[in-house]
C-alpha cells in the first residue's frame, strides 16, 4: 500500500552539494510536513508513495535553494537611485540622506516585499538581512514564506528605528523574543561596521551573542580607505579591533572583507570565523575584492551575498555564484581557483552554516527542510549539456527557476509567484519611485 | 493620407547611444523596407503612417541590436567541455585536440546555428566571427537572418580547413567575392594571433586588406604568458610586432588586450586602433583583464565580445555589459570608471565602428538598416524605475528580449525565434553533445 505525502518530485538531474557537489539522475524526492522525507530512484518513488501533488520536470536540476547571506531587503526601492559612484560618496551624499528621508516601516515593507518577490522567482528560499524596522521585515517575509535571517541592527547615530544603542539593542531584542518559537525566522546580531559601532555596543553585542547563541552579521573590510581610517583614528585594523574585543569566534559573519593580510586570512580560519563574499556590490562600488580562493585554501566558510539593490543591482544568486567564480580566478590569477562546484556551495550549504542552519537548510537530505528548487536546463544557450555543474554556474540564469519550495510550500510554480499579487507590487513600486525621485 | 510601411514600434522609452545616450519617451520608430525610416512623437506616427504591422510595447526600451564583436559561434558545440582550467591547458590539452577530431563544416554549421538562435533571443543583430569554415559561418547567417562580419582565418598550422598559409588566405578571399554584394555579410581578414602567424603572412594581409578596405580582426596580449613567450622568441612584444609590420592602423580590430603598457595605449590611441574586450572569458581563463577605463579615456575605440562559448559559456551581450562595466571599475579602482551608459556604446555603436559598419548599424538613426530590440523592463526585479540606462546595464538581462529585427526582419517576437525548429535545433545539440563526449 503507498504511503501518502505531500508530494514527489522527478527531475532529470539531482545535484548534491554535501558532502561533494555531485549530480545524480533518475532520483525523485519525496516532501512531507515541509521536509524532505526521502531522496530515492524514480521507479521506487513511484511504487512507494502517492503523493498530493506530483511534479515531472524532465529537462530540471532538482537542487538546495540559494541563501542569500547579506542583503538590505528594504533598500531595494532605491535600485538605481546612485550608480557609477565610489562608496563614500555613494554612501554620504546619496544613499544615506535618501533613507533619512524615506525610511520609515512603509518604506522597508514594501522595500522588501519587493525584494522577497525577485528572490523568490529566482530560486533564493532563504536570506540573512540587515537593516531598520527588522521587526517589519520579519513580517514580511512570513508573509512571503521565505526563510529568513533577520538582523538586529546596531550603531552609533539615530535613524528612524532607534534613538541609540540601548534601543537598537532593545528593539532587537523584542525582534528576537517574537520570533524565538518560528520555524523560518531566526535573527543575528548586527553591529552595523566596526566604524559605526563603539567598543562598548561590540563588546556588549559579543555577550549577548553568546548567551542566545546567535551570529554577529557585520561589515568588515570593506574598502581600503575604511581600513587607514581606522589605523589612523584608533591604531589599529577593524579585524584586530574585533578580534580584541572578542568577536572572531564561529559565530562571526563578516561581510565583505576585500583587504585581509595573510595573518588576518590565519587568524579567521583559526578562529571558524565566516566570510560573505559580495562580488557584484564591492566591484559596482570599485571597493576591491574579497582574497576567495586564499580564504577557501585556508579552511575559511565562505558565503554568497547580492547586498543591497542600491549597490548591486539586483538580488540574484545565479550573477553572484558567476562573479564569485569568475573574479576568483581574475583576483588569483589562476583559473583553477573557485571552480563551479565552490560557487554552488558557496550559496547554499557554505551560507547556512555561516548563520548557523546548516541543521535545517543548504542541502537536499531526508530530515531537512524542503527548501529546494527547479532550474530547467533548456533552449540554445543551454544546449549541449556536457556538464551540469558548469552549466548552472558559467551558463544558466535565474529566469530558468521555474519552482521554488520552502519548508514544502510551493512558493514559486511555473515561473510564477504562487502567494503574490505582482500587480499590486508593481503600482507599489512606482508610486515609491515618484516619491524617491521627488526626495 | 497616411504613407503605407512595413512596420510601426511604440515602445515606452526609446535609447539613443550617439551622439549621447540617452533614453526620451513617447516616441515611435517607423520601419520601411529594411530601414529606420523615421523617429518621431508617437501622436504624429500614428498619423503619417498606415504600417503593415503595428507593434504596442508599453514597458518596453526600444534600442539599438547589440553587436559581439568577437565570437567563434562554431564552438558553442565545446560549452562547458573545459571549464576551471587556464588558458593554455585549456587550448592545447583539451581545445585544440577536440577541435582536430570534430571540426568538420557540419560542426561548425551546427554550432554555428545554436550560437545564432542564442545570439538573437538575446538581442544580439550582428556578430563578428572567427573561426574555420567562414563559408559556412555565412551561409548559416544568411539562414538565421543575423548580421555578421566573418573572418578569412589565417594561422601557420593545418587545419581541416586548410593545410597553409596560400589556402586559409585563397579560402578566405572566395569567401570575401562570394558576399561581397550581400546586404548583410561582411568579412574581416582573421590572422589567428601574432603568435601563430608569420610576418610574412601578417605582411601579406595588411596589404590585401589596404586594398580591399577590410578590417583585421586578430587576438592580440591575451595573456601576461604569451607576450613573455614572444619577447623571449622575437625580442618583441607582439604589439610592437604589429606595429613594425604596419598592422597598427585603424583597420585594427584586436581581440583581448589585457597587458599593455603606457606607451602602447598612446600608440593605439594615435594609430585610431579598435580594442575588442571580452570581460566574462578573460575572467573565466583567468587571463588578466584589459585597462578599459585608460584606453576610452585616451579616447580608443572599445568593442565587446563573448568570446566562444568553450571559454565563456554563454553568447550573451548583457553579461559582457555588465561585466564591462563591473570589471571597469574593479581594474580603475574607481566606481566611476565605466559607467552604463558607456557600457552600452561599447555593446552597439563602438562595435560598428570597429567593424566598419556604423553608417549602417549600431544605432537608431533614420537611414540605418532597422537592426532594433525592444527589451521589457517589469517584473520584480525591474522596479522601480528610477534609472532607465542603470537598468538597462546593472539590472536587465537577456531574458527581458521580446523582439528582435534586424534590417527590418521580425527575427525575435513575444521572446520566441520566428525562424528556427528549436527541437531540431536542441536534438542537434544532444546528438553532437554525445559525440564530443565519446570522442
Amino acid at each position: 500500500m503507498p504511503e501518502r505525502i505531500d508530494a514527489l518530485i522527478h527531475p532529470r538531474w539531482t545535484l548534491a552539494v554535501e558532502p561533494r557537489v555531485e549530480v545524480a539522475e533518475g532520483m525523485s524526492v519525496a516532501l512531507d510536513k515541509g521536509r524532505i522525507l526521502a531522496m530515492l530512484p524514480t521507479a521506487d518513488a513511484r511504487r512507494r508513495f502517492s503523493p498530493d501533488t506530483s511534479h515531472e520536470r524532465p529537462a530540471h536540476v532538482l537542487m538546495p535553494g540559494l541563501i542569500n547571506a547579506h542583503c538590505h531587503a528594504g533598500m531595494t526601492l532605491l535600485r538605481g537611485y546612485a550608480d557609477d559612484l565610489p562608496l563614500k560618496a555613494w554612501l554620504t551624499e546619496r544613499i544615506w540622506p535618501a533613507e533619512a528621508r524615506l525610511v520609515t516601516p512603509e518604506f522597508v515593507a514594501d522595500g522588501s516585499r519587493l525584494a522577497a518577490a525577485e528572490m523568490l522567482l529566482g530560486g533564493t528560499t532563504c536570506f540573512s538581512d540587515m537593516y531598520y524596522f527588522p521587526d517589519v521585515v520579519a513580517e514580511v517575509a512570513r508573509e512571503s514564506g521565505l526563510r529568513a535571517v533577520v538582523g538586529m541592527i546596531a550603531l552609533e547615530f539615530p535613524t528612524p528605528w532607534a534613538r541609540d544603542v540601548d534601543e537598537y539593542i532593545a528593539k532587537g531584542l523584542e525582534v528576537h523574543d517574537r520570533y524565538r518559537a518560528d520555524a523560518l525566522i531566526t535573527t543575528t546580531f548586527a553591529p552595523h561596521a566596526p566604524y559605526s559601532t563603539s567598543d562598548g555596543t561590540l563588546a556588549r553585542i559579543r555577550r549577548l551573542a553568546d548567551e542566545l547563541d546567535v551570529p554577529i552579521h557585520t561589515h568588515v573590510h570593506e574598502t581600503a580607505a575604511e581600513i587607514e581610517e581606522a589605523v589612523a583614528a584608533t591604531g589599529q585594523r577593524p579585524l584586530e579591533r574585533l578580534e580584541r574585543l572578542g568577536l572572531v569566534t564561529p559565530a562571526l559573519v563578516g561581510v565583505h572583507a576585500t583587504e585581509l593580510k595573510p595573518r588576518e586570512i590565519e587568524k579567521l580560519a583559526q578562529a571558524r570565523a565566516n566570510i560573505v563574499h559580495c562580488p557584484r556590490s564591492n566591484m559596482k562600488l570599485a571597493s576591491g575584492a574579497c582574497p576567495v580562493a586564499a580564504l577557501l585554501e585556508a579552511g575559511i566558510n565562505v558565503a554568497l551575498g547580492t547586498d543591497g539593490a542600491a549597490s548591486n543591482n539586483r538580488l540574484d544568486m545565479w550573477s553572484e555564484m558567476q562573479l564569485a567564480a569568475l573574479l576568483g580566478k581574475h583576483v588569483a590569477r589562476t583559473a583553477t581557483a573557485v571552480p563551479a562546484a565552490t560557487a554552488l556551495q558557496m550559496a547554499t550549504i557554505n551560507a547556512a552554516r555561516a548563520l548557523n542552519l546548516d541543521a535545517e537548510t543548504g542541502s537536499l537530505a531526508p530530515g531537512k527542510a524542503a527548501d529546494a528548487i527547479c532550474v530547467e536546463l533548456s533552449g540554445p544557450g543551454q544546449v549541449p549539456m556536457l556538464n551540469v555543474i558548469s552549466q548552472l554556474v558559467y551558463s544558466a540564469s535565474r529566469d530558468l527557476v521555474t519552482d521554488v519550495w520552502v519548508a514544502g510550500q510551493h512558493l514559486v510554480a511555473d515561473r510564477a509567484l504562487t502567494r503574490v499579487d505582482m500587480d499590486a507590487l508593481e503600482r507599489s513600486a512606482r508610486s515609491w519611485a515618484e516619491r524617491v525621485m521627488s526626495a
